[in-house]
């Protein structure tokens, strides 16, 4: 006799990148910002560590709140700090999405959106994207009817793919939210500032999520926020734990916001490297796709991405081997290589290896 | 139109106590420990934040595990960290209870339980406890039956009863798990290290949650652990966000299960203050239940306790006033206040006020 629910018994869990405890790793597979954070939050942390830990935080994370909405030119009510991303993005299916209901998103993309589904008891439609990853309209228009959730990486992971407002519309749910999961957001060429949540088409059902994780370097602290209309984010707050974000986290994330210029030079950085790394690796025979990520996806004419994978790893350089069962367009197994943009050090480290590498894979594969 | 789920447009949402975010107050309300965490804990926090934050932490806190697991003697796949003991609770609910089938909780308690219930669209059953507050054990019986999860604190809040594991084994559903949230477990004469979860009556169907909030001084910086049967932890695991905990609070709370010392010393000190506080009360006749918590529940023959509550207010000490509408045996208001053991000279300070504080109270209400 199983005590669990069944839809928790049916699942397998999702199942996130390695995270090797070690040091000593080039570490391109899960889209750290190779950066430390900015001088700031490390001051903030340490000022917090040496407050009043014995005390609850703030449970409305009201400082953080101001600083988010002014950058993003809201009010604090549009705002609701979560623990991760993640957190809201569990927050959202279980705010919207009951069971027996479906949410969407496009796939290929970030399966975590299946496994929240499925612990809600939801169902899950894939709205595939083709060669040049872009959705067939009129089958959007369709689901956008019965979906209750849609969510939209923007940019999109494995490729990098941005869509624009004008298509982004065609995915609003007829009786639902649209969640634009920005994890990527401040790497595409011109990041919003709230333009899109003013935009009268999305009619206050949509919802952006931010983490801190990225282009803030600070995944190790677990921070993300959600931005919507009030009448969105009051009814997220009933879902989340009351005391969601701890004192350091708020502090750090409060500091991390306030230091643009520092994000800046990294987003800079990180976007040069990003394009060094698309022409010597277009160079060397893959098939890179454009990418306004901190990542690229990329594929090479042999195919044997997984010995491609696993002969860096020998070398202690960890990228991301991804395979899609049913991803191409014509329904057949898509895989390849995501690689998350390091330091130039460590791009130098796996361009060298790289000729070897192929090699080395090639002649295992056979 | 609303887009939320039916349950969500249904519920209030919990409503945490007051957390005032100036200082000042001698806050005697959501029973935090009045004394700083360990300087380890501080130590521990310095070096992860001067460490890789750009970095994801552990997934699954190895090291905090394994820590955990020595202090209760079971292995480290019975320990499941948190983003808080919250979380937990959390997890558990969406873990266990479908929507339409109901979990239960002995009343008056921790009214959480009652919307973690309603987020899930699970139904509530209250088991009334009588002016000893203890359970009948005739409707226990009939309530395991068909509960799914039954949620009981021990100690309990408000009183700080604690239950026997042979009074508990009374409340262990048939069909579903008994959760001892014990937040304040390490307040009560003997802490259990894991004898509990061994013994066989809970047939492995048996959660203990426990908190870093209380004993260890670490409110701020959210984190709880859940110990149980791996067979219930495996399942448990999939309903968590992949990094619910991060790299700092994983730090802290590891550092703080390694001083026990500073753990105990403080414990020892809080014991003390609570004996004396008791008979302080009882003094001024005031009527105390005896406590096995960090808090004590006291009703006064007046009656004014929201009076009370206020007045103290006034002169910034913050005490909890807690009414259960239906909260007395016979179905009839209980209210009484709750009071946190602060330090002595917390507790002194509210003692020199109350003669005047009572006597404004009883003012007031007339």
């Amino acid at each position: 006799m199983s005590v669990f629910r069944p839809a928790i018994d049916r699942m397998a869990g999702y199942a996130p990148g390695e995270q090797p405890q070690d040091t000593g790793w080039v570490k391109l597979n899960t889209n750290e910002n190779p950066y430390p954070p900015s001088p700031r939050v490390i001051d903030a942390i340490r000022r917090t560590a040496e407050g009043r830990l014995n005390i609850y935080p703030d449970p409305h994370a009201t400082a953080f709140r101001r600083t988010a909405a002014a950058l993003f030119n809201v009010d604090p009510e549009w705002i609701l700090p979560a623990n991760g991303s993640d957190e809201n993005l569990t927050i959202i299916t279980r705010s919207f999405c009951d069971a027996g209901q479906s949410i969407g998103y496009p796939y290929p993309s970030y399966v975590l959106y299946e496994s929240l589904a499925q612990i809600q008891d939801c169902g899950v439609v894939r709205l595939r994207l083709n060669s040049q990853w872009q959705w067939d309209k009129a089958k959007a228009a369709e689901l956008r009817r019965s979906l209750r959730v849609f969510y939209v990486p923007n940019p999109n992971s494995p490729t990098g793919t941005l869509w624009s407002a004008d298509q982004l519309t065609e995915l609003l749910p007829e009786k639902g939210v649209l969640v634009l999961d920005e994890a990527y957001g401040d790497f595409c060429s011109k990041p919003h500032r709230g333009e899109l949540l003013k935009d009268a088409r999305f009619e206050n059902r949509l919802v952006v999520t931010r983490t801190f994780s990225k282009s803030y370097s600070l995944a190790g602290i677990r921070f993300g926020f959600a931005i919507a209309h009030p009448s969105l984010i009051d009814g997220m707050r009933k879902v989340k734990d009351s005391y969601n974000c701890d004192a350091i986290s708020i502090a750090a994330a409060t500091a991390a916001l306030e230091d643009q210029a520092w994000m800046e030079a990294n987003r800079q950085k990180i976007i040069a490297t990003r394009g060094r790394l698309a022409t010597a690796l277009a160079g060397m025979g893959f098939c890179v796709h454009p990418s306004e990520a901190n990542f690229i996806w990329v594929t090479h004419p042999t195919g044997h991405h997984r010995e491609i994978y696993e002969q860096l790893k020998e070398r202690r350089i960890l990228v991301r081997y991804m395979r899609f069962p049913d991803g191409n367009p014509d329904g057949s197994m898509l895989d390849g290589l995501r690689i998350t943009i390091g330091t130039d050090a460590e791009i130098d480290r796996v361009l060298a290896v790289l000729p070897d590498v192929i090699a080395q894979a090639t002649a295992d594969a056979t």
